[in-house]
């Protein structure tokens, strides 16, 4: 383990520039524009772990391709290892923000040391980097893995993953594992590692309500012309009361309290939550009225708008009133609840709202449920030690308020426990300008994916 | 009078011609190029004033100039009036919608007989030359004219008059009179007049909401962050209860009921709100429940939102809450609502009901006050009569819900009233593709103006 953790320790300028160069690719999922480059970092993958000895190769599907590369020297009594990570990004905008080129990676200087500044800096690609840089320095101190392992990469994570189902179903044979280890997440702090135990589920919808047949002057048709903007704000705005509490008929179906367990261990995290929202400029917690803070943040549902637009956005005035008006619409979902089910009763919350003026039209963004796992099983028990070993200090017990959306798909379609283990901070900026890695993060988060795999490999 | 209204009707051709002569000049006020367009349109009214006996003159300002003509043979003791007209055009694109040169006035058959097609056919020019030309056949007739009459042109008018509180303040002393009389608004439909009683004054704001310092994800921070968007469609979706009634207080501060008299004039008028509202996709009149749908277009004050904007408005989904979130707002305002108060108490009203963790800022976007005419004024009862002397049916006392920011300028500048009367039709097409005028239209507002101006003569 020695020779493995020093090799990974020399090697770590060289671990940076193959960083650098899959960061260099604009692989935005979300912009039609950047599929070209979005295949061009599904190959640059599919490249490094094909000089690496993996058997690596594409797998097509009707979106962007995933990368399958399996390295399987261990031995057929190896326990299997399937490891996930996505080579997508997300948009940049607002590009003024960003203090260089989100696309042209820095080390810059910062508290905690160097830093990797750029979009995809630590969502995903600098996680999955240290994974494949674990790898390298296990195979070139011992010529192979200490499991059998298979990689599979996603190119449409950053959009909702439409083609995931596919993927999974067309490679479900070559998926097959003893569970999946997935690195998209943070560490407690900069000192303690974190392994996410819950998972919140998504369910996006974009709603449009229309309302003149074209934009009207809003002095000849003012008062007695509906306006959809008035009305959006008005159907949306009583989407949660006064206390936080979710309007939306049928919302709370099936919503659990939180494990009494998870409750106490959660306590001792110490969060602190004026600290934490402190450093986004925010002071308190704006959940439902008697929610913990870490409820709040990683237990129960939320009902955020990401995006609202319509009628007249340049500088001034204009007295308009437009023929449409649009609001982009996530809500965070807990184990219990179900995606469908929201999404219709969220459409039904609007279009029972409306003045008979007004109609609706609706787009699904996807949906996935919450999602909570096993704290006893044996992957379970080996990472916690490997990551203490690294660490020095046992990993928390964490929830995640966002969503991974494959650790649903990864139980529907391969019947697969997940685990997730990352080395993101929370201030890392990820979906924002200035997204950025510690350059120490990435480093012991190598060491540590190093240590992972040797655990893995020892059970029995 | 006979002779006078005689004159008129022989000399149609040539009074079409010296229209058609200004209307060759493409005086679009909006566009530098067309600068010294604009100036031969001025010296076409000066020179053709200055022929009909008028001292006429140009009167330079920090744009294009204004035309100040005076004819007071009618001695020191006549009623006085200012008549008011632009000679400037909007811009005629776009070009390919044009059945004609926009610039080569013609006459073309229609349902109502002969009309003229081109860019100010009636907006203002065709108004403006029936005004010359009622005054031509005054002189023609007596040698002078029945009122001592001032005539203004303005040159900027179709870009939002920024030199006209200059041209007023510089001609203060030589625009003293009774009232303005301005030919620049509709006839109620063919065969109706009609006189604009009231208009609705404008104040507009722009409201930005600032929450978190930075966008956010909404998975990591959602619950338990302040999501601006949110907030703005919660607070502005409070400004209207399910009545239509605006929640901000002091809103109706000052509103009185709409006269009575004025409210069975308007019954009179057969509105049909399903028709007007068909026009452009819509039904049901959407204002204050129980308010008459004339009411909610001219006399009730509104809060319409004319623009919101914030957080991810690309394709698909972002998952984001953002650092803030900005609408535009206009209130049309009606008599007795003191503008600055309206714009105070919205900005109280927002931040009263913020989240703590919320701020917002405020841009101006100007007040003005609503304006509504006395019915028993001297000149109106004047101008009722005249015009139901030429048409045979009452003029129909209209209100408007859009502002005529002159209306204000001359009682700010020069603390006159306003008479609103004019010829063009609803379906005249301005500021869009093949304006017309309708000839029937020109030749009677024509006949209208010379007993108007006869009959604002005899007073006392």
């Amino acid at each position: 383990m020695e020779n493995i953790l020093s090799t990974i320790d020399d090697n770590l300028p060289a671990s940076l520039d193959r960083l650098f160069a899959l960061l260099r690719i604009p692989s935005i999922s979300a912009q039609p524009a950047h599929a070209q480059d979005c295949r061009a970092a599904a190959q640059w993958a599919c490249d490094t772990l094909q000089d690496m000895g993996f058997a690596a190769r594409l797998s097509e599907t009707a979106g962007l391709p995933g990368v399958v590369a399996t390295h399987h020297a261990a031995g057929p009594n190896a326990p299997h290892v399937l490891f996930y990570g996505h080579y997508d990004v997300q948009p940049a905008d607002p590009l003024a923000l960003w203090h260089s080129d989100p696309f042209d990676p820095q080390l810059t200087d910062g508290p905690r040391g160097q830093r990797i500044v750029a979009r995809g800096a630590v969502d995903d690609k600098g996680q999955v980097v240290s994974f494949f840089e674990a790898c390298r320095a296990h195979l070139a101190v011992n010529g192979k893995l200490p499991v059998r392992l298979t990689i599979l990469l996603e190119g449409e994570e950053e959009c909702g993953s439409p083609s995931l189902a596919q993927l999974l179903t067309q490679e479900r044979d070559n998926l097959a594992a003893d569970f999946v280890l997935v690195a998209d997440t943070n560490m407690w702090n900069f000192n303690t590692p974190a392994i996410t135990t819950s998972l919140r589920g998504l369910a996006g919808m974009e709603v449009t309500l229309h309302g003149p047949s074209r934009d009207l002057h809003s002095g000849l048709f003012g008062g007695i012309a509906l306006n959809p903007i008035n009305e959006l704000t008005r159907v949306l705005g009583s989407m949660r009361d006064a206390h936080g509490n979710i309007q939306i008929p049928g919302f709370y179906d099936g919503v659990a309290p939180v494990e009494s367990s998870l409750l106490a261990s959660w306590d001792g995290l110490n969060f602190n939550p004026e600290e934490f929202l402190g450093a986004v400029g925010l002071k308190y917690p704006a959940g439902e009225t008697g929610q913990p803070a870490l409820a709040q943040l990683w237990a129960r549902p939320t009902a955020d708008i990401n995006g609202i637009y319509g009628g007249y956005q340049g500088d001034g005035a204009k007295t308009v009133i437009p023929a449409h008006a649009t609001a982009k619409i996530t809500f965070r979902l807990v184990p219990g609840q179900n995606p469908e089910n929201i999404l219709e009763n969220f459409q039904r919350f609007v279009t029972d709202a409306l003045h008979p003026d007004a109609r609706a039209t609706f787009k699904s963004f996807g949906a996935a449920p919450g999602f909570a796992m096993s704290l006893t099983a044996p992957f379970m028990r080996a990472a916690r030690a490997a990551l203490e070993a690294e660490f020095g200090t046992p990993a928390a017990l964490i929830g995640c308020g966002a969503s991974i959306p494959v650790v649903e798909a990864f139980k529907t379609y391969l019947g697969l426990d997940t685990l997730l283990a990352g080395f993101g901070l929370d201030d890392d900026c990820i979906h924002s300008p200035n997204e950025k890695f510690e350059v120490a993060c990435f480093h012991r988060g190598t060491r540590a994916h190093a240590r992972l795999l040797s655990a893995f490999g020892e059970r029995g």
